[in-house]
């Protein structure tokens, strides 16, 4: 971490800074420049505040240089994680595609989606049971009843289960039921949940927050991962700008972000970016070429009567044709599909 | 709601999207234009999925009319809603000043702090006790002692108590001890805890989410009052921009945004939005002049030694004279304080 | 376009802007619901000021219907623009490839980064003369020197020249000696210059403003194309996000976006987006993946001692090994490279 | 400046990047932390291109630690800039109103606005002759007739004159007829029309851009300076954000912040901000109770017919009543008005 001070600063608030610092085990290195004085804290500094110290007056800035997470750090953790997702691995050399409707709605629904996105190429079934939805006259979710659903589906189709979890209450039947536990983008920064999940040891799904930044994100996953649970895998959905055309803007440099800073997998979901179902497609083709580890995507049986975000769904045909354009470009960059 | 189809859209789609909205009790009334056809959606369309109807490939727009709240929306409430804090009256004539630590401390200290802004002019006591921090690694509250110390703070000066809840496993204990119940930025779409609040009857004190649009916003409010507890206080504590020197951008335009479109009561932290103690003043000034109904303000007794957020603490000597300052504003554009 | 007015609208500010409306020849189709009324207007509505409309008391909403952008719109225009550069096609089957060195530094070094990208596929030659800086103590170019040694470059190459315009002094100039004209993403709303070069018969390339919505990007080519040159070039480069990690944000989601609501050609510059040389090859992937006509990439033979912008360029190897990926890719989306 | 190495990196990279640097002038300072080397340099860093010290792969991180506008900047101009605008000041004790309709239409309206506004208490005139609007078709200003309609309300009243400038071929004829040059925010990083300001005496009204950093508009003011002319006074008009309720979002933060770093007096455009007529008011406290030295309103004396903008403008009456208010708030914080 960096001091800069404000040019005349008093000594005797540099020395106060120094005895405070060094009393916490810290070492200071001093710059004296031109303009200004520069202090070097050498030292674990993530547990360093870095707002108390820009309190004093004769402090100009206060600069972090290391990046304040330490177990989703590729600093310290050089490999690739790879993640075992009901003996599906993420992060490694194969892509994989997890798909299913935007909300379980009947059992017959989510089984044939199930059968026709394995048929497609996906290895694992997404379906929304417990929805987060802006208005709460909107549809909520089935609930149990939809978990009961995929587990069905899961049964006849051997693919491992994802879904959102809204509510600490439900973590036990997570834990039971649930292959792959999604974090919602709303629900990134909900601190309780995610240390409760960091106390078992099932794979997250943590999708970013709209306004979240890079950093924030890998914080969010070290909330987790300091409960002791590193199966972590992210997935990048569209943050949140000026431009409404979409419904988010797909931030697809964050994966390349994500791989150099950490060791996590990156997932993309182009469905809920766009929030339109004829942009899904160019934008899994972009995905999977800027180096995601894999694809989240909306598949239904009929968009039209969807209870929910029909608009952005793909109908399985489209799927396995998709899949297969997937597979040629995954080549080309050096993986498998 | 607007449905706008394509020029050239099949007679067939429109007429299937009639007979769709006909079924389900709306009344369509048809514009035909040079290039388009509009239908006019008439009937409470608040539980219509905007996204459903967008899948039909011959639609190209559909915009919303009304807007989506309802119990939370000015139109069907034109008063002003006064809501009773503790004996504290927010959303009247008075402008109420929440003030108090950023984190509990220690008894003394939140006792002391509560007597100097007694007598500063505040008129409820805010302290963290537990805190939402970006790092797992920071100081995350005292917690239930906490709320001990706040209630020991209430006892010595009578001033009712603000705290923010993180987990539902919390709320009972809350409705016991709190006067009104905060829930943070990054709760604001945690629907789980906004419906479980629903079900209370304690005011809540709802701040704007980081990257959450005005209507998003009044539809987290929406959510508590759907289940039945219309005492809702909304907070407007800067939002998410590219600007890096401010932490937050204070959105002053959003005030008279919501007391426009809703009759809850509105209130301004100028010290979240700003992270910065010397840009308190002037923010809350322009809260002030703006037309907030309160102010919720940082301060503490020694802010160099504070556990979080000194950076944004006033001392109590600045936030008396600041009170003086503000009630000369509050005159000015009709308000006591 | 539609009119909402309020409840209880008063009948005669309806009937006012009924007439206002009629009289300048648009057609009004009434809607009653039950609470508000609606007008839609039927007629040419893309001279209408959507904002003058909104100054009645009595009007809640007014919402554009049609785009606004006529000559740039795909509706009255449903084929793919191919715009004619020096010889060389862009918007048409072929991917085209446009690089060189972000400033132009000697004849030499253009010279020879020119043979290297025409090597490696390239089919033009970019390279900054006149450079827009942030700071005016940055190095601002070699201006009218920098365009001889481009001039130079592409008499022993043959590679068609694109170049930066600031200023609308240079225009004859630029005419005369550029085969496509840039303009900055800082100049976009530059509207003096957009019109004077939509009297040239030059081909544009016109960079997305940072904060530039899809909608302004089409009217800032509107802007050029109404004076009669309909040879415009468009160029996704990054907006501007809340990340700070990566400089700007790359919406690849506009490549889509822009080849539905119009038929000029879009190109992508991954270099500036992301100011990281190790993010151009992934992002430069995920642009031929998502649908761009071209890429814009900055090659230096020299990176550590380019005079700007070193930072995001690349080596001429590693742009040869990045062709042969892109090539791949492309023939999976269906184009040639 | 503070360049971070990466953990392990080669000594030869360091050595390299010290002779560089030491080359030019500056002086290294070296700190060796448990995990990094920091290089702290010592010298006039202004001149340094922040992104060539990233290319080198050894690099971290690089940090600019002085801010790199000079003349702008309130540590060498420790005093506030008063600027002479006509006999008007600017940026003393005084705050200024410039007022006037968006666009100037006829001899009598603006004539008839500048007596009104003059007796509400304005001290200069804005009205727009030249219009930079988002669409080729919108109405884009009577250009120089409109000149000499404000330069005959000027005759008549006295007021100075405020008007903005699109195109570097008006200068001449804006020196001459114009009191204080308005550069828009669309134009605010057009380089060459800010250099040739520069060269002039003219006081210069900056506005912000849509998306410019609080540091990129300090350095658009110093592209104007470093060319001799220090008269510039910065308008915040609101920025781009995710929320669409209101056109921009005014950054009232911006005000104290420019007033800390810069000496550069800044006024207020509350009218552009918003885009709502029924907002301009509140948001016209709001800026002078946080310290602007002056502000930018539209007043029209008949909106409704008004050719550009009308939502916005003021009437006279009500202009003159929020002055009343306005005189109010700004003896409280200590100015006069």
């Amino acid at each position: 971490m960096v001091i800069v001070f404000k040019p005349g600063a008093p000594e005797e608030n540099k020395a106060k800074m120094r005895s405070n610092l060094e009393s916490k085990g810290f070492q200071i290195n001093e710059i004296n420049g031109v303009n200004m004085t520069i202090f070097g804290i050498i030292g674990d500094t993530s547990t360093l505040d870095i707002n108390m110290l820009r309190i004093d007056d004769a402090v100009d800035k206060v600069m972090r240089v290391q990046e304040p997470f330490k177990r989703a750090n590729r600093m310290f953790h050089p490999q690739d994680s790879v993640i075992n997702v009901g003996g599906v691995e993420i992060g490694g050399r194969k892509i994989q595609v997890i798909a299913g409707p935007c909300s379980v709605e009947t059992q017959e629904q989510v089984t044939d989606i199930a059968k026709s996105i394995k048929l497609g190429g996906a290895s694992m079934l997404r379906g929304g049971a417990f929805k987060p939805r802006t208005s709460p006259y909107s549809f909520q979710g089935l609930k149990e009843v939809g978990l009961e659903y995929l587990k069905g589906a899961k049964k006849e189709t051997g693919l491992p289960i994802v879904t959102e979890i809204m509510s600490p209450y439900m973590i036990e039947r997570f834990v039971e039921d649930v292959d792959l536990i999604q974090v919602g983008a709303r629900n990134m920064q909900n601190f309780e949940l995610l240390k409760e999940l960091g106390k078992t040891n099932k794979p997250i799904l943590l999708k970013r927050g709209l306004a979240a930044t890079i950093e924030e994100w890998l914080m969010a996953a070290e909330y987790i991962m300091s409960e002791g649970n590193e199966n972590v895998i992210l997935c990048e959905r569209g943050i949140r700008t000026f431009e409404t055309y979409t419904r988010n803007t797909l931030d697809v440099s964050a994966i390349p972000a994500v791989k150099k800073l950490s060791h996590l997998p990156v997932v993309v979901d182009p469905s809920h970016a766009a929030g339109l179902w004829w942009m899904v497609e160019p934008l899994a083709k972009a995905a999977v070429a800027v180096g995601a580890d894999g694809l989240l995507t909306e598949v239904h049986n009929n968009p039209e009567a969807a209870l929910c975000d029909g608009a952005q769904s793909l109908r399985p045909e489209r799927f396995a044709r998709l899949m297969g354009e997937l597979k040629g470009i995954a080549r080309i960059v050096g993986r498998d599909m």
